[in-house]
């Protein structure tokens, strides 16, 4: 334990205090040490002092997390209030985060949470031409969404992929945490033909009535939402529109008890809002919508179970190598999460494999109430 | 504190260890002490061992809790599950929990919490002819629902009653906490005239057919749902039709920051079920109208915060006493509960008084959210 303190305190310092804080977070078990085909780094599982979770510390330096964008519930108002110059809005692509950097010599996806995604890792070469930016810019970080009807995280995709994975850069921070302008994003992005989130330009809180027309087309396009990121700096602002709301709903709803109630309130609280202040034209269709996503989903989970199947979803993936196909499934055990692989082919060069992602809670509760369990209220 | 334990300890006797329990009960502050109109007693704020929160100790001996009825999502499959002989189906009527008993000479209405309700026992006059009963059966406790568009506390009421509250016995207890049969309650009702929650009657197993149509009827009339009570003594069972699910969101839905988000999604599993298993006619309208209420409260609630009010519930309520009004009141402040009275006349020998019931939080996150907050997710 001392010898880590010390190896954690020479790789990141606090300056006051620092072997204290190191010492506390790992009796709290907040850092956890891990690899990467050979490469030995630690992984903050926790926020530490002002690290985020998803650090990522190793003899190359520190790669920190990507920070929490908060969110907003009225956009013209959100942007009246938190907003003063020039802002870009940019799409708000409904997949999964990864930072892409290099980690002593190699270049890899990390997670949210500071692991290497195996996934994401192994078909990068396919996703972005990475090499040119990092042999020139060792020291930063790209960070992206990865999206499409073939991700192993979401079931849900931007109706305009059609298949596989796509990866969109929509920020590029330094290891240490400071996030490049947009305008400094665009001239690398632009550079080194870096594929990219879509941006609707620059405007300014004089706009609002124009940023609210694009709401209600990515609304009518069945996009996720935007982020509105401020030319000189300073906090960001996510929007989530209404499709996107109901999507997520009609995503989970057959899976109802392996996912928090309050993902369904605040999507049904942010529809409400979204409705009203967007003008949406068929809103009644939409609440009609809220309705029936619950209610087809209870319903299809009780003819899942009534035939005698698990509430799952399914994944097909494709893989370049065998082993990070391996990885992939030995993180999802440790996660821990219920996954049974279905079919394994070689096609045009990739593993393509398909899985279900098994939801024991969901199908359990499910299969006693309709057998008639009793329940404490 | 010693003196406590040793009267506790002659109140009620876990036989095993009786002044530990006690002593530990008062130590958590599970026991609190009360007065109503100079009669002393202790009230379960929490479980003590085998008693239920809400029982009562005094020198008159125990007022026992009385127990929380568990639920069914699956009539039939319930019904075939847990009951093996003759039950009866009784409606369950949606209003307020209150035991009825004499305590040291005063009959009261105690809450579940076993707090004495102000509203309830000043108004037992009115509601029942409770003296021939309690003469000749002081042992005995009746446990009734209080329902009705001038409940102080529900802003739902059964379609059937059109104005004040009334009362209905749903079960008669020992003090002790032994349930009477239903037989024994109607034979009882039935000698002192009291007024009772309706029967449907007695069924089998092989009834649930005829269960059914009772749940689709009380569905189709606007009912709560129905309490299923074994001939023989045992587990009570509960199960609530759909349109009373829709409407306790409605009911709640412009509270949605002071309501816990497990109350919706129970609500909507339950429906989702019960609309499969009813095969209700309008199902896909039911759909809707749960999307609806959900919209429509969010909408409303935005439209009140902006015409710069607060959001609340408002009750009209009867009492025979200033003194019962004025305990009622302090007993909401003690909760806390945010009350605003708005008129007091007296009319027909009644105090009538108005009030609302105003949600801080509810307001607070409405009016935030509209103006521009930002959120962490």
């Amino acid at each position: 334990m001392e010898d880590l303190v010390e190896i954690l305190s020479r790789l990141y310092s606090f300056k006051k205090d620092t072997p204290t804080i190191w010492q506390e977070a790992l009796v709290k078990h907040k850092v956890k040490e891990e690899e990467w085909e050979g490469v030995k780094f630690f992984r903050l599982d926790k926020p530490v002092h002002s690290l985020e979770r998803g650090t990522i510390l190793s003899d190359d330096g520190i790669i920190r997390g990507y920070p929490r964008i908060r969110r907003i519930l009225n956009l013209s108002n959100g942007i009246k209030r938190n907003l003063s110059g020039t802002f870009y809005v940019e799409e708000k692509v409904d997949g999964y985060n990864v930072r892409v950097a290099r980690l002593e010599g190699r270049v890899v996806a990390l997670s949210r949470g500071g692991y290497v995604c195996p996934f994401t890792t192994d078909r990068l070469p396919d996703l972005i031409d990475y090499e040119p930016f990092f042999d020139e810019n060792p020291e930063l970080v790209l960070c992206c969404e990865v999206a499409g009807p073939e991700s192993p995280y979401n079931t849900e995709s931007p109706p305009y992929i059609k298949e596989d994975v796509k990866l969109f850069v929509f920020d590029i921070m330094r290891k240490g945490g400071q996030v490049l302008s947009p305008k400094e994003r665009y001239r690398l992005a632009e550079k080194y033909s870096l594929p990219v989130v879509k941006s609707y330009g620059s405007f300014t809180p004089e706009d609002t009535e124009k940023v609210l027309e694009i709401a209600g087309e990515m609304d009518r396009e069945g996009l996720e939402g935007m982020v509105l990121k401020p030319e000189q700096g300073g906090r960001y602002l996510k929007y989530t529109v209404p499709s996107s709301h109901i999507n997520d709903i009609r995503a989970t709803a057959i899976l109802v008890k392996d996912i928090p109630c309050g993902f369904y309130l605040k999507r049904i609280l942010m529809l409400g809002f979204a409705l009203k202040e967007l003008k949406v034209e068929d809103s009644t269709r939409r609440a009609h919508l809220l309705g029936e996503v619950f209610t087809s989903a209870i319903k299809e989970a009780q003819e899942i179970v009534l035939s005698g199947k698990e509430i799952t979803e399914r994944f097909t993936v494709r893989f370049r190598k065998k082993e990070n196909m391996e990885r992939f499934f030995s993180l999802f055990r440790k996660a821990p999460v219920d996954v049974k692989i279905l079919s394994e082919e070689l096609k045009d060069g990739y593993i393509r494999v398909t899985f279900d992602r098994i939801y024991r809670r969901s199908t359990a509760f499910t299969r006693s109430s309709l057998g008639g369990a009793t329940f404490v209220d």
